[in-house]
């Protein structure tokens, strides 16, 4: 990388929170037992599990995103099962067809800026289930969300709480992807709680690799025992981690003194700066997004102009030859480079 | 854990060796790509090319064992191919059928001591290719070995050379686990290099878990190309770390000033000087065995009351009532605690 | 089934030809090895290697039409490589999740009639391979189409050219899905040959299910030994017949004196009289098409009516209350019936 | 196939009874609804219900014995779940891999005569399920026999008993494979009815293909409901028949007037005539069978002379030279054949 650069490509450039790397350091020497069953794992789960406001939630530590969301899903779902996503959903896109490796359709649906809407699964639903020739076809059986979605966007505690209503009415569960919780929780805009998902999901994962962790993601189940032998089935994918302490020392650190809010609160400060930044100087964003990645479109000399300065991530190229690019703070954005950055805007 | 008591259970309960904390620490700000493009990524890479003695080897950095060995097995083999193991393989035993999840058999054949021989493959191999039926019949495409083995013995390097050349000559690959690698290079009686495996075998992983890292397992494929899209095969298996160079920088430290050879030196240290004091006091071992893990038979009285002091690893209730016990060192093992250890005996 | 009743539902109402019968009867008591080894398999595949014009091609006869699907997609894909379909191909829809039971994401793309078109498809092959992170996404190996399609559509010799020379352009491989292959080749409409086919694709089947055979669907590569292991993964998939001449025989007699085409004549012919008389008294189609599939809208009255001397196979429901029903014709279409059936409209 | 010489290579050289082509020609222009959803299936469903003396249970008519072991041990199994088989068992050796296609661990046993024994598996059992770290180890959820067995050997009803109690007790099922049930259920030596195996096993099919049908076996679940949503697994393994009644009319044909009954006496009659010739001239079995299989050693002059005449089934070299043959007999061998074999001999 170039010193003199500025990157706002991604929100897992970068390490850790020196928190977390303190916590390593200072127990490294001590030992204990493998696979999540050692005493820092234990205190990590019980922080997760009054974070969420759920006694006896089972908590796991997985090491990242894709492998957390093709793990839960075929948990989840009978071997004949599909899950439903937004057609932009990670698992249709992003994940090299990690669900389908494990042998599940991945059932895509219309999306409005990257959501789900309640009224577009219900009307699949019912199709699905008055279809009388149903058995012929894959059965639904987990509803798939994102929060914030892969476009940045939120699910409002209504639409959660009425996309909910739908699944449970037809006894399909609903799992939510949080690899970028902490930046949806900072946000003004948000009205969804961690409680909140806990109440009205069946499994969500909250996100640390690109929330301030090395790596990891702690996967909740609220209703306890609702995942048979979900420990075997980590294992069978090849995601249990040896030395778990190693992923829950993470969490535990994330979940004590308010980190995981300071970490989303410092991404979401700088991308509100950088917004306000360019609204007043007269860009346009692709979608309106109030978490921490921000679509700009630029036009050929802007997009040179600013490049020249600061690597942004390419997302898409316009027929009319604009581009749009995407910012991404995090929880390590300094101040220092938004202010550079809106320099140069 | 309880600090009057000595653990000797296995040979992943601490963290890291401290020269690999110092690298992440460092490092810590630096913002880098992600996946394994980054610098630090590349630098490691090189590394291990250069240790193992082929320039352009392809090196993949993946979190664990289980997972290096479900994805590089998947990936070297044909959709109707199966892979052949050693009845106590780890593949075969102690991965909760990974293997059969990615949809491939584990073709178990008789063990010597954890170990194949070139003669039971050969035979084997005969008998499936002579075999007027074969195509009714999963096709070996891969065999699966470990060094040491789970048993904790030892390929000499005629073993290594003698089951090379009978796979090289049925047009089946090789496979090496190195979960335990360092542990096996160290030994004096060891006289297989990390040139020779590169050499004879087709893939190989150089454990990092057990051997001083926090986590990570070095996919190497020694000859460049031959496993095509092995990057979407990772990613596919969920396998695939957002920052890679976590992983990345921990192999850089244990091939950095022969950090790897400490890390294996200090644990066959520890075992010789426990093997040593077992011998000299009459004990039995259930299996011979040069690494760091020492398979040693207890009378109940014995056992009971080694288990006041020292938690060794259950392995085993034989039928005369006497058990089987594991004793295992590792990069971590104190000098002042295999003391302790032997004053106990 | 009611005697005085019609069933115009679908083409596998009855058994099979008389002829395939007549052949069944005559070889029962002869010997034969089984598996497809025999002699009538032989004699079988010749015979289809003359009607598709390809001396050499790989032939194989499967059970059904998933079956032969799933079977054949699995084998021409890498594990980690996905096929595209037309979002109301049967493979997306129809088939239970089939494909992705082994591991491949149905890549789904816009229709137009139950057809893919060569730009739709070349703008999807042009956007993944374009795509910087195409590493992250699952890559198209196979591209699916139906001929007819799954809503009784054909595609032109132009259309199915441009496709192929996409797809061949590309490096990434054409599969027709020719359930109801009868039908088609039987339509004045149709100018695309099994010739035509055997040239532009990589695989085909040609269908006797819906055809006139008991079962049984005829797979053909084209290109000899271009799907290495084709046997042994046929076996894999549960899809091999112990008495493989069974099938081989039922395709024998449908590519004797011409009784394929015979096969599709009967059902063209029925469907057309059908569609004349639907015009003249004033029906609309939900969709034109030329083959055995009629698309009708009826309004509640017209259906009910109807309902009461024949059975059609229900298709949608409007949201006006009118509902789209389908008619069927096939080889086993009495004129009887269609004269009946015309006296109803 | 040459008419001078006598055949007894298999089980599945002919076509079918007579009688079951009767049945398939006088029904074939009837027209039914797909799927086994017509009259005829029920039917055959009823007979076989009445023949297992279970008024409620579940029966489904696949094609072939690989697919429905594949397809009934996939339903059977939780997707982190394997299968116990004998070692010599169809499902770990002769089905290319079919059951780990789906994800499920084939766990072998050692056998004696092709036969798992209760104490085996409770052994096996007893170690699983005390075995502390058995969360990292494929937990069996059914076992798999077969009756006769590969090898022509049958269970006893007190070790069908035996191993039915040890598999309850456990929670672990058990499925019996029934490729030849009409050559073990025909043997004076068998005292194992279809209503024991029906109350003694949780699933098992009854052979269709090598006993008098075209192809098909009747896959019977004695307790109704047990196996949720099995027609669409049916239907994702690509095993569903669209003419369900195809198969179901040649089950209906095989309960009636005792067909089934008549299937096996032909063949045990025949095998135990020429068994009787062969211990008179001095023939020497490889291994006591009572069913239609009888293994004979041969040495090689002998060899030499038989195959002049006779094609028998070549199974294994031994060391010293001579061969093992299985000579196979079935419903279609005729008393004439008999008679010239045991000329030859």
């Amino acid at each position: 990388m170039n010193e003199n650069k500025l990157y706002f490509m991604s929100d897992y450039m970068e390490g850790a929170r020196p928190e977390i790397l303190k916590r390593l350091v200072e127990t490294n020497l001590e030992k204990s037992p493998g696979y999540g069953t050692d005493a820092y794992s234990e205190a990590a789960r019980e922080k997760i599990r009054a974070a969420v406001g759920v006694n006896d939630a089972d908590v796991y530590f997985l090491v990242g995103g894709t492998q957390a969301n093709a793990t839960v899903i075929d948990a989840m779902l009978a071997s004949w099962q599909g899950v439903v996503a937004a057609r932009t959903g990670h698992i249709n896109v992003h994940e090299a067809g990690a669900v389908e490796f494990s042998g599940h359709k991945v059932i895509e649906l219309e999306q409005q800026n990257g959501k789900l809407s309640a009224q577009t699964v219900k009307k699949y639903l019912d199709a699905y289930f008055g279809d009388m020739n149903r058995d012929h076809v894959v059965m639904p059986g987990l509803v798939y969300i994102s929060h914030p979605t892969e476009l940045g966007t939120l699910y409002s505690l209504k639409e959660l709480k009425a996309l909910s209503r739908v699944c449970r009415k037809a006894g399909v569960r609903l799992y939510l992807d949080g690899a970028r919780l902490a930046y949806a929780l900072a946000c003004p805009e948000n009205d969804v709680t961690l409680r909140d998902i806990a109440r009205l999901c069946d499994a969500f994962y909250i996100g640390g690799t690109k929330c301030g962790a090395l790596f990891g993601e702690a996967v909740v189940f609220p209703k306890k025992g609702s995942v048979p032998h979900f420990f075997t089935i980590v294992k069978q994918h090849g995601a249990l981690l040896a030395k778990g302490r190693i992923a829950a020392l993470q969490f535990d650190a994330l979940f004590t003194d308010g980190l995981y809010e300071t970490v989303g609160k410092n991404a979401i400060d700088a991308a509100n700066r950088i917004r306000k930044a360019l609204v007043e100087k007269g860009y346009r964003f692709a979608i309106d997004t109030p978490t921490n990645q921000i679509f700009v479109v630029l036009d050929e000399e802007t997009d040179a102009r600013l490049s020249e300065g600061a690597e942004l991530d390419f997302w898409e190229k316009l027929e009319d030859g604009r581009v749009i690019k995407r910012i991404a703070t995090s929880w390590a954005t300094t101040e220092e480079d938004v202010e550079r950055l809106i320099g140069m805007l």
